[in-house]
């Protein structure tokens, strides 16, 4: 791949507080060069080395590529009449999450990857250009190792939800389901994941069925995630931190002991607006723990049943609207916060060496993103150096 | 233009309830026909005439074109860190509104028209194939007169606004700036605009003021349209009414005695949820006013300090999740609804001799708009038979 010279960027967020201005490491009038898939040179467009080609960015804003640390997206069948029922205010008779399972037990490989690469492809055209990807719709052996290898075909950040809810022919007997997650389902998963979760929630896993699924998984190399503190308060947050989880996800009801064993573990906490959006729940206080010195990301939970958005700016604009978020805060933890959620180090940012995962948008400013709400801002991305979407 | 049949619909919203089931008129496996910029043929696509093109639309969803009935598009200037300031809490002493005044002034000619005909570009690109466009960001006779003329350039709902607030050389008479706004200022306005405005509001024009204001433009064949009740309660919707504007415009904060009278009166309640959006203010209540019987809008009041968003999509699917309104209720608001704020019959709806304004979703239905916040799912977009845009 020729190199690539990103010029005349009117404003580049680097999430690199050496490189430039504030948390963001913000450039004003900079360039950035991509070579081989990686960034190898950043700084002020006038001091710009050649490159093989010249993408000319007219003074646009440039961010890093968005990191969606938390997504579901291994799945079939249609959920937008039960949507609709709950908009309306109307009961809905429907099963919720077993109407995914059932459907994409009965989907064939070929419909769940279409629908998959369909979901990865709308996300890249708005900006993300790292997704993780969840099982938790098959709930058998076979289908949550059959979701793991798919979800491979898109990404390495593969993680195993076996314990997503109790599967439906275990209702009588959950203690048999944990049983299960954590024996063959998890041998059959294991090698296919590199993460481990748990829906940790009144209805899905209690704390000692929570410990026991992740430990499992840890025991098998994964590393832990926990979906905690969605629906009211619970174990799953202190849990998360005590094992080392790399993320506690929602947590929308936290107690000060929760937002304290955040500010100081080295767990990150991930918010997920677009299923508080979409379920007219509360929304989490961003703010009560980034005053408590918490690391946040911001992902967008893509799901067909509480949060059918792959929109990384729809989720930065509701998380400053709501969430009280500045336009800083909320861009670094769709990028920056996200690939810490995740544990890496060489995205979420445009710094020498790291992958070169970058997006153009059509504002001159990352605050676009949420001063523009719903707007398509997302001109051009490139992921691993390669252009992904281009303005049209 | 050759005539096109739009074939395989998987679900066509009319807004005709005798082409179709319910309020929206919904026909699944559905055509249309387009001929001279026209719709001349709907119906079931099994029995569908011949057409010289054909564009199939695989199973999804086609809509009538957005109508959005209030927007502020004339104007110049950058407000994206006074956005930053008020969403991160901070006291911000720039001038508001002075702010754009001052940058619309000093602009020339050309990059008010380009800032303008990109700003409907990508409306357009969202869908929205009828734009109202306002004066008010030049308060002096020229300026006012030049807004006009200029938005006259892209579309033909354009409204006087030189009542927008009172212009900053009259801040210490405000009478003599209505009779400005109402003398010679109508004079030079009112040859180029359809309708008459005003914002009726403490800190801008008061019922007196705004009745004056609507009253001159009336005499000289402007039709009345109020910015009413946004801030807090006031005379704006009872006068809009009493008037017979088309419509009245925010209605955030509404008297029962409000309410009654837009239930019975002929003014349409436009509602503007980007506003409340970006200025973390309370939402209309929708729901109130669809079950007294009033007639619903929803538009973007695009403008860069309070609403800078284009995006019908985004204001659907706040006003179903914060505004109450059903998937269905916010699709006609913002098609048929915006055609009534504008008494149009010939937009809003497909049906035979509408003007052809047609969007095909990335979806198989009207209900993804709300069910999928953020995503862009306008795929083609259709202007009086023409492509305005096409899938990348
Ligand atoms: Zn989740
Ligand atoms: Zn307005």
């Amino acid at each position: 791949m020729p190199s690539l010279l990103l010029d005349n960027i009117g404003s580049l967020v680097t999430n690199d507080p050496a490189l430039g201005e504030g948390p963001l490491g913000l450039l004003r009038d900079a360039a950035v060069v991509v070579d081989g898939g990686r960034v190898s040179w950043v700084g002020p467009a006038a001091a710009a080395p050649d490159a093989d080609a010249r993408h000319d960015a007219e003074g646009r804003a440039v961010i890093p590529g968005f990191v969606d640390s938390h997504a579901h997206l291994v799945f079939a069948g249609d959920r937008t009449a039960e949507f609709a029922a709950r908009m309306g205010g109307q009961a809905y008779a429907a099963g919720g999450i077993r109407t995914t399972v059932a459907a994409t037990r009965a989907a064939s490989d070929d419909a769940l990857a279409a629908n998959l690469e369909r979901l990865v492809d709308e996300a890249a055209r708005q900006g993300t250009t790292l997704i993780e990807c969840k099982s938790g719709y098959g709930l058998t052996v076979d289908d949550e190792a059959r979701a793991l290898k798919l979800a491979h075909r898109v990404t390495d950040e593969v993680t195993y939800l076996g314990a997503h809810v109790v599967a439906p022919e275990y209702a009588d007997d959950p203690a048999a389901y944990v049983d299960l997650v954590t024996g063959p389902m998890l041998d059959a998963c294991a090698p296919h994941a590199r993460w481990v979760d748990v829906f940790c929630e009144r209805g899905a896993f209690d704390g000692d069925q929570a410990r026991a699924i992740l430990s499992a998984g840890m025991a098998r190399g994964l590393t832990p995630r926990v979906h905690a503190n969605q629906l009211g308060h619970g174990p799953g947050v202190q849990l998360a931190v005590e094992l080392g989880a790399a993320s506690a996800d929602h947590c929308t009801h936290l107690t000060d002991a929760d937002v304290d064993a955040l500010a100081h573990g080295q767990t990150v906490a991930t918010l997920l607006p677009g299923a508080e959006f979409s379920t007219r729940a509360v929304y989490p206080d961003a703010r009560r723990l980034l005053d408590a010195g918490a690391t946040v990301a911001l992902s967008t939970d893509c799901n067909p049943g509480s949060s059918f958005t792959t929109s990384m700016p729809f989720c930065i604009a509701v998380a400053v609207r709501d969430m009280r978020m500045t336009p800083d805060e909320a861009l670094w933890s769709a990028t920056a916060g996200g690939a810490a959620a995740l544990r890496r180090t060489d995205v979420g940012r445009i710094t020498p060496g790291a992958r070169a995962d970058l997006a153009e948008l059509d504002a001159p400013s990352h605050v676009h993103l949420a001063y523009r709400p719903g707007v398509p801002l997302v001109r051009t991305v490139w992921r691993e150096g390669a252009l992904v979407t281009a303005a049209r």
